[in-house]
């Protein structure tokens, strides 16, 4: 992920923009991996950085510190930060625990942990501030997908038809639990995709901020949920929802950056971030909206009870005119962010 | 997995070609997934079946043995078969445990383990018997993966470059390391294939034979060790081995089927099997054999310790001539059944 030079770029700018944040500062890195944001760090003037990697991906790190002959700023913790014990509290903690749509893997609750468990008040994060958005876009996907769902299911006509003629088993009675699992995967599974502006029927809406120096791990835990309006500045049919985020590296109220640098990943013309944005395909798509239109957003997301680590969305959906009135009725749309 | 009709034509068969064998028998059907062949031996005339299922699956066997009207012969449990109870034993077992080249998944296990717990004296195995062959092939894909290793090598050159141009980090110490996680990749993990029969660079060589009712868990367990020659019958560069295996349903000594059956993977110009053949690439080839030359081979197979599912192969190789001269010296191909 070190080639994704928007996401590195913006870590990198984040602590040599800072370089007084930096200077002289005890600096935690959680979740190291091959020790870039550690070697950010003591580049930009920390007088100590612990790195701290839970795989053995550790031992690429110590090699890659030692190259760079920084061994004696950076010391590099194999453990997971649940269990590591630091001799001192710290000034700052960088980290890039960013999944998909912000919280799939949901690695900011360790984030939290050290913050609540190592970080000296008034100390800062890098980053310090999340924002999610959505907004509706025109993709020919949404298409693409009803119809490889028709595709599989003809293919399991095709299938149990023969089952039945060659061994004179009868399948059908499993047609609709084939057709609910394909249904789930073609419809309803959000996918990587890299939008181009041009696609965006709206501006995106930023419908969820965390403050990440005061957020707890029981809020990140608890339902996500929100209520917003999407505004139309488009016509026609809308396919799908792009869901995306920006984080912004600001440090702390008591220790504010002097450069706050913002990594976004939404949609771009030159290209995405490896995070992409999520798109969650409408099936049927919205249809006929008008220019004025807004569509109503009760938005909720909750980990997913099968693995924690991926979310399940809910998003019930309603398209009045710029001047009120109902155009249709509510929908509500469920997708799994896989 | 029931679209392979080579696999669930061969349980069909080895069930109603035998009728005689399961007439008024009591059968155990280990894994028995969507319920299919715990259904075939019911059709052949089995009084009782039993079909053991450790997943949710359980469920969907259940209504689809309903929907056959079977449900007052077959019963189906959910649990693991290591420790689920049966109120008899039973005359035959039932089971699709192969997975690629035979022995990955390590399923075999399970049955083996029925067997010496439910399976009464001189009862019977479907499949009884397995034997697993290699055999010289020509395939591009030798050529192909040693140049994507190349691409890989060439992409890391310029990364590394960008990372110490933009960022002033010196990533080259890692390089050794990333080579050989590439390396590793393209060029000693063993890919699934459907060779066609024409790429066979000599006849495939039965190497291991398995006699199921005998067998015991630890011999499984155990690394497969043996040593066998692989003849040509082509010239040219043999750059990969395929290997294949297959089984045999013929009951047991004292229970023998009326009509045995066999199921191949071997390569087979009308398509593969879903478990295809597995190919070795050979990179850099064994190059300029002649037509009666002949690999003297020492392999050897065991379970990764990383993960007990897979499997290292170890495959030592010299060429020698029809004659008995030795045309090269001995190399040593290390492999991964991901």
């Amino acid at each position: 992920m070190l080639e994704d030079h928007k996401r590195t770029g913006a870590y990198y700018n984040a602590c040599v923009q800072n370089r007084a944040q930096f200077a002289g500062k005890v600096v935690l890195d959680v979740g190291t991996g091959s020790g870039i944001l550690a070697i950010f760090a003591a580049k930009a003037g920390a007088k100590k950085v612990y790195a701290v990697e839970a795989t053995s991906m550790a031992q690429q790190a110590k090699a890659l510190i030692q190259a760079q002959g920084l061994q004696d700023t950076i010391e590099v913790i194999q453990g997971v930060i649940e269990s590591v014990e630091l001799p001192q509290k710290v000034d700052i903690i960088i980290s890039e625990w960013m999944g998909y749509f912000l919280l799939r893997e949901s690695m900011l609750d360790s984030v939290l942990l050290a913050r609540d468990k190592f970080l000296r008040p008034g100390g800062a994060l890098y980053p310090s501030h999340a924002k999610m958005y959505m907004a509706p876009i025109r993709t020919n996907a949404s298409y693409h997908r009803s119809s490889e769902l028709d595709n599989a299911m003809e293919g399991w006509k095709e299938f149990t038809g023969d089952m039945k003629e060659y061994y004179d088993v009868d399948l059908t009675v499993l047609t609709d639990t084939y057709k609910k699992e394909q249904a789930d995967y073609y419809l309803q599974t959000s996918a990587w995709c890299d939008v181009n502006p041009g696609q965006l029927m709206g501006p995106p809406v930023c419908f969820k901020e965390y403050d990440l120096l005061t957020v707890t791990v029981d809020e990140i835990k608890a339902p996500l949920k929100a209520c917003f309006n999407m505004k139309f500045n488009a016509e026609g049919d809308a396919e799908a929802f792009v869901g995306f985020f920006d984080v912004t590296f600001a440090g702390s109220t008591e220790n504010p950056a002097d450069c706050p640098v913002v990594l976004t990943t939404a949609p771009d013309a030159t290209g995405a971030t490896h995070w992409g944005q999520q798109c969650f395909f409408l099936c049927p798509p919205v249809t006929g909206v008008s220019q004025s239109d807004v569509l109503e957003c009760d938005f909720e997301m909750v980990r997913r009870t099968d693995n924690h680590r991926l979310m399940a969305v809910q998003l019930k959906h309603t398209l009045v005119s710029g001047g009120g009135g109902v155009r249709g009725q509510q929908r509500v749309d469920k997708f799994n962010i896989e």
